[in-house]
């Protein structure tokens, strides 16, 4: 299991003494008995009045019940609630959990006074089980009468949707615009944490920025592209992943560079809890921080940074502090994306260590243990064809991972 | 480190007391002082008169010298040697890197009198470092003066290609075809031991068959893409992959029926050396045996096979004996190939445990028993989109893999 020891925490605690709540919405959080744990499993953030929602979704062709849901819901100008259990993901569940899911709708919809198809649905836990629906309706009804817009409901809400993630992943940022200052709030669980059976990465952002439901998703798409999409801990795509946006500010939106400010401070939340992720990654210790430059496009070098960030023998030379350029250059060598041999330069920690396709020297000694002190390992790495660039993010693989995921489960 | 206990050992011995040894050849293997552990690390095999050969490499961009120069030599009919080195894999070592393969190249042709041209040469070890030349051709001249035609010749060629291998890798066989008996013989170094700062499977195949260049290349081809392109230990292309075969046999080669008869038998050949390359890989406890069926094209299911594999989840579900469906169906659901999620099947060990969508009830603990004692664990995925199928074999993930390769070595 993962400890907390194994953490770099200073990095990782996002707990602030206050958090910049957006206008417009309520939270609340509980254990309804999903978990054996008795920890909380239901999470419910309702809305004032219909706000528009926009929705990214895992690549994965197998899906689960709640996410088939979401994709028919989004983008909207109406949705009124966002309710998520922890603890199972209903996937692989059939026609049940396509029912499962109507059925948490309806019970949202009915207690908070609107439509079904205004309520989004997101699960997260193990695979292949069906709900038990009962708990998470009684669930819903509690729920839905003690809902709040404080910092404790906040909190609340993000926590009952982890499930073995060690630390709560919360951001929050106040953003002026014009005359008026808007609150961009977000939560999310981990895709680091892909333990036994469990899957999913979830992610909300919520604010009280008007904007258009086309603007919402459009951006969200892009964000999750720059964001949650540039992140690997193990390189498996689950089948519950969710970002959602949720905006209740009234009016006909943001439009132009206050647009494109806005979108900024989201790609900066989403990257802020993307990394959040990566750190809190099942037996991580070490952080990767990949800069790809040089390639022939921004999606190329996204292709070869993903490539490199997936390899089982760069992800433990990062456990192990072992500035491996040969590991790092191979890598990038088989990416399906064009690389030139002989211009790849590689500088790690500042390092510069391989130069035009061949090795500098270097004190490797000095630098192991700079890599070895450091939470986040920066590497930049330049391969020659162009100028298409990508920052990536990896968790390190270690022999935890290995232990906590090898463990039998069924 | 791996250690012998590791391993089953019935399923990896491979070595007997009579090996068919093809006529034309004569071998050696010997210590020239590359390997600080003295071991062997240089390996030769002379044929008495020009021979067919052909060759398949790494799709890795960044190759190794002796990789380029054997591309610029194969397909031809009047190949003289190969020469091998293991401990050093000459690869990211620029225009030294070159020199040094043409001087193995021109020191072998010396010595069994030859032109350069003829002599292919192959290398396997750490990146990065210049090649300790002058004790491989003091090497080469000394080997050249002890070849032989016999079993002891061939294990002793075999064992001096090796590098972090546990096991010796060979295997031979006779085959009749008309009048006339043939036999073929291969090695191959482990891909599976991917260690720390090595690279590279290595194999070569040898026949006194009669094959035209062209046939022998397109054969290799085919072959390779259905033995060791279908494996995997941890999907890192190494810059050194070279399989090559060489046929001493005279006359204008075999045709037809003959022909599809004698590949069918190279065919097994390098599917068994691709299984003990995954056996024997680093740390590996198990191997996965994974039949996918039932997907567009062939093409798609190796695709869907390799995604599966290569899974760091089910890696270390097969490590554990855990019959887990949700990760390998969730793994084939983010395949670049398209499947059916209402259709998928899986069956492990021969135990139906999920039907055409749906998870089937099934003896859990007795499935993981029998996972858990079997060196091979076999699954049969349909994934309902058409009449294509694929092979694949894997290593497990282990935590003595993880150790391994992050140990620091710089």
């Amino acid at each position: 299991m993962t400890t907390p020891e194994n953490k770099n925490e200073a990095e990782l605690s996002t707990t602030r003494d206050v958090i910049d709540l957006p206008r417009g919405f309520r939270f609340g959080g509980l254990a309804c008995g999903i978990k054996d744990s008795g920890k909380a499993d239901l999470s419910l953030i309702v809305s004032d009045a219909p706000v528009v929602a926009a929705g990214v979704y895992t690549a994965n062709q197998v899906v689960a019940a709640p996410v088939t849901w979401c994709r028919a819901v989004t983008p909207s100008a109406r949705v009124r609630a966002v309710i998520t259990n922890s603890g199972n993901a209903n996937a692989c569940t059939g026609k049940r959990g396509d029912e499962d899911t109507e059925s948490m709708a309806t019970c949202v919809a009915d207690s908070v006074g609107c439509k079904s198809s205004e309520v989004l649905v997101m699960s997260t836990g193990i695979i292949g089980h069906v709900l038990p629906i009962d708990k998470i309706t009684e669930g819903i009804k509690q729920l839905a009468g003690e809902t709040a817009a404080t910092d404790q409901a906040f909190q609340d809400s993000a926590d009952a949707i982890l499930t073995t993630d060690v630390q709560r992943k919360l951001v929050s940022t106040k953003i002026a615009i014009g005359d008026h200052v808007y609150s961009i709030a977000a939560m999310a669980k981990g895709a680091g944490m892909i333990a036994p059976n469990m899957a999913t990465m979830l992610a909300v952002v919520l604010t009280d920025a008007p904007l258009a439901a086309d603007d919402a998703q459009s951006m969200l798409s892009r964000v999750a592209d720059k964001s949650f999409n540039r992140v690997s801990v193990d390189g498996h795509t689950s089948t519950n992943d969710t970002l959602l946006m949720l905006a209740s500010g009234e009016g006909d939106g943001l439009v132009g560079d206050d647009l494109n400010q806005f979108e900024s401070v989201v790609l900066n939340q989403c990257i802020e809890l993307a990394k959040q992720l990566v750190a809190d990654g099942e037996g991580a210790k070490h952080v990767l921080a990949l800069r790809v430059s040089g390639a022939e496009s921004d999606a190329d070098a996204t292709e070869i940074a993903r490539t490199v960030a997936a390899s089982p023998l760069v992800k433990t030379a990062i456990t192990g502090g072992d500035p491996n350029w040969g590991r790092i250059v191979s890598a990038a060598g088989y990416a399906k994306a064009r690389v030139d041999p002989s211009k790849i330069s590689l500088t790690i920690c500042g390092r510069t260590i391989y130069r035009d396709g061949a090795p500098l020297h270097f004190d490797a000694s000095e630098l192991s243990a700079t890599m070895k002190a450091s939470g986040e390992v920066d590497a930049d790495l330049i391969v020659g064809t162009g100028e298409g660039k990508a920052s990536f993010w990896a968790s390190d693989l270690t022999t935890e991972y290995v232990t906590f995921n090898s463990e039998y489960t069924t």
